[in-house]
Parts: structure tokens; C-alpha cells; sequence
């Protein structure tokens, strides 16, 4: 856990993973309470535990919707990116093998800390929320719209959702509607956006998917990127390649620096994790 | 665990719960070492923990693709369901708010029991394989094909994923080929399908998924369903209501008898679970 001050403290009395239950609990640890956390802090992953499920939702602002060249959605578009694709806010982004579409959006991500099952009202799905972490939907383009099957395909490689570098709770946030996102590639800025802008609020979001389907405390939902991804410049678009570092920045939320590297020709382990 | 001979074996010993890391060890289980089960079996889960992520396959049978009137595809359609919409064999399915296009899709599904990341050798992806289930790929067509979204939407509500009643493994299954699946509703035969005749065969469909993300034991893949959904029928076709009792039989892989019931208006819980 990270002090106002900006030095780290030890989670370790209270939980050995940040988990769902973790999170449900969150709001009662009392950070003046914590000792000071005196581990490795070479690296941060990501702020949680693997969740339950990423739910990503698309085109949910209005000048991404129009570079993409498509209607603005008249209900929030869902989709699932694979779990597996979490990785922490420093962690190289590995391109798929031949791939030469993979695209950058960076977005507000949204942790539960209670389940929300057939929600409509918003306050109460508000309540719901653990916290809020800077996200990364990376998505290669070409699995994504033209190899027929759903976004999933793009979405869902390792690497593909890099989150953190902090779980930043409701009250430290403020209002989720006024968060300003930004990414740059090799220091040229490409996308500046401002949470207000959304489509659909938060609340909303939350209220839509819990009545798809239940959302548990640990399951991570995305909100939209805004304008200025790769996919929306004119020819040749600026597509990720190997060398090129990804910058992120969600102001409180903190920031993410990621390297984009080849795919590693990865035999299948010869024995189970 | 189930003897050949029908009875309750007790997994307790060895573990305490059917996840991805026992999967990873089940074929050294040697089941005449087992002592007879002496719990409560009055209701059959499905028999594994919940899996890491639910991967779907569209349009794997010729027939089918027939009846949903579209092209064949020439790569596998891989689409996510949410993993919170898993339940057992018997366990009611229930309809979400307002829907009356829920369809039912019989399917085998494939339980990963070691790791799958770029794999492109079909061999190795069968050696990873730790079981076979029969698996219900329940969907509720407005929200897959109308509502702006991804298949995901009519895909994921919590119980249109019933599974069970057991775990076969390959051992006992033979040629994953050669099952015959068939579905009845409120004993009216509509699916009756081989997956012989699936376009892509699981160790092919395994290699696939596994170049898009990495499989970990425990995850769950269902290979699509062969011709009947309600989909494909003549006006008023017949989708699923209220009050329906859907039987699906595998053969080996055991059957599913699930009674459809209206949503539940549900209101979120008052605490985390």
C-alpha cells in the first residue's frame, strides 16, 4: 500500500493476496495503522490478484466512436478480455507473432469490492466499488475486426491488459467522471482524453453488465478509451512495434511504462504450474 | 470421483478442490486406492472448481452454420463467457429479465490439465487435455446478434453454462471425435450431432486458441454444437420458457436435466459475499 507521502506499506497482516475478499474488506484497514513495508519493491505488478473476469467496454466516447468510423452505441457495447491477459504497469506488452496491428487505448479500469447482480441503481453500484487503477486495453486490430470471431480474439493475449501501478480507493479518487487520461508512444502524445467525456457513466456501466451477468468482488471492468488510437490516424497508422515504450498516465491514478517487444517463440512448458 | 461401476469414490485425500493445479496431477491418481464416498450427493456441481476462463467456439459444425445462415469459417470463431456463468448438470437455468430468444446448444467441452501457449503440434495439445465434459453453451440470441455488442452479451449470464455431471478423461473418453451429443426439450428431440463432424477437431481448435492466449489448467474450452438450436427452426421458433426441462445426453459423458425458470428480479446482496 502506498502512504500519501509516497512511501509503501505492508498489506501482509491483513491478507496475502489482494483478492476478492480482500477487497470487500478494504474500506475498513486503516492505512495510519499499517507498518512500513520493507520488501523487494523493484517491480510492481498488478494491484490485485488475477479477477474473475475483465469485462472492457467499447467506443464509450464520443470522438473514439468517430475515428473508428462507426455509430455512437445507443446501449454500452461489452465484451470479455481473457484474465490471463493482466499483467503489472511496467511488464513488456508482447506482440503476437506476425502481428503488425496492435493498437494502444488507455482507459479507467474499476475493481469490485461487492458483488452487483441486476443493479439499476446507481448509487448502490457506486457502493460497489473497490477501487479504481489505470488500465491498458491493448488490441491487435486485425485478430480483433477482420478474422472472424468476436473482439475477444484481439484482446485477450498475455500481456494485453496492463493495470496499476496502485489500486486507488473512491475516496482518494474523487469523482470518476473527471479523470484526465493520457498516452504517448516514444514520448509523442496520442491520446488525451477526460473521463467525463464517457457515453455512459461508471454507475451506468456498472448497473448494465451486473444485469448481463454478476460481478464479484476482484472482477475488473474497463470503461472505453478515448480518440487518438492508432487505428484512427490517417495511413500509415502508427501501429505498436518491437522498441517502442508506451507511456500512460492517469494523473492520481498513476502511470504505466511499458515496452512493446517481438512475440517470444514460446514452446508449450514441458510440465503443468 | 465415479467408479466404473457406478459408485462415489472420495477425492478428499488428495485434494480439496478440483483446480487447475490437481488437473495438472489427475492422471496419477490411481482410483483403486480410493475410499467410497460417504457425503451428501443429493446434488451434482459441476465437477471441476470454477475455470480460469470459459473460451467458446461458434460455427464448429457445418449444419450448424447452415441453420444460423451464414458462410463457413475458414478459422475457428472464438468467443469468451463470462466464467460466473458455470453451474452443475441439474441446476435451474435461469432466463435473464425480458428475454424470450434463449436458445440451447449442446456442446463437448474440453478441461485443460497442463499449460497450452503457442502450441502448433496437435499431440502436445491432446497430452494437455486432463478431461472432457458435457457442456451446455445456453445463449440468449437478441443479446448476441442484435444488441450492438459482442456474443459475450447473450452468452454469459450466471447458469447458462451447466457442466457435469463428471469429468471424463481421455483414458475413459477414447476419440473425442466420437461422441455422440444429443438434446431434447421437455422431451422433444432437437439436437442430434456427432462431434466427428466438427470443422475444426479439438486438438486443432486447442493449438489455435493457445497462439491467441495461453490456456491454464483448469481453463475450460467448448467446441460448439451441431445443428437444432431453436435459431435455425421455422417460425415461432421455439426458444426457451419458463417451465421448459432440457435433457442433454452425452453418452459416457453423462446427462444434464436443467428446468428453465424465469429471472429472478434479484437484487444485489446487501454485503460481499
Amino acid at each position: 500500500m502506498v502512504a500519501p507521502d509516497g512511501s509503501l506499506l505492508d498489506l501482509g497482516g491483513h491478507t496475502g493476496e489482494v483478492d476478492g475478499a480482500f477487497l470487500g474488506r478494504l474500506a475498513s484497514i486503516d492505512a495510519d495503522c499499517l507498518a512500513p513495508f520493507h520488501g523487494d519493491a523493484t517491480r510492481f505488478g498488478a494491484p490485485f490478484t488475477r479477477p474473475g473476469k475483465v469485462v472492457g467496454i467499447g467506443l464509450n466516447y464520443r470522438d473514439h466512436a468517430a475515428e473508428a468510423r462507426v455509430p455512437l452505441p445507443t446501449e454500452p457495447v461489452v465484451f470479455l478480455k481473457a484474465s490471463t491477459s493482466v499483467c503489472g504497469p511496467t511488464d513488456d506488452i508482447q506482440l503476437l507473432p506476425q502481428s503488425v496491428t496492435t493498437d494502444y487505448e488507455v482507459e479507467l479500469g474499476v475493481i469490485l469490492g461487492a458483488p452487483l447482480k441486476d443493479e439499476r441503481d446507481p448509487g448502490r453500484a457506486l457502493a460497489a466499488v473497490a477501487g479504481y487503477v489505470l488500465a491498458h486495453d491493448v488490441s491487435d486490430r486485425a485478430l480483433q475486426l477482420e478474422r472472424g470471431g468476436t473482439w475477444t480474439k484481439g484482446k485477450s493475449a498475455d500481456t494485453f491488459c496492463p493495470v496499476g501501478p496502485w489500486l486507488v480507493t473512491p475516496d482518494e479518487l474523487g469523482d470518476p467522471a473527471d479523470v484526465r487520461l493520457r498516452l504517448s508512444v516514444n514520448d509523442a502524445p496520442r491520446q488525451d482524453g477526460w473521463t467525463g467525456d464517457m457515453l455512459f457513466s461508471v454507475p451506468e456501466l456498472l448497473c448494465y453488465v451486473s444485469g448481463l451477468m454478476t460481478l464479484e468482488p476482484g472482477d475488473l471492468v474497463i470503461t472505453g478509451t478515448p480518440a487518438g488510437v492508432a487505428m484512427g490516424q490517417p495511413e500509415p497508422k502508427p501501429y505498436l512495434r518491437h522498441g517502442d515504450l508506451v507511456c500512460v498516465d492517469g494523473g492520481v491514478l498513476g502511470r504505466h511504462r511499458n515496452r512493446v517487444v517481438d512475440a517470444v517463440r514460446s514452446a508449450t512448458p514441458a510440465a503443468a504450474s
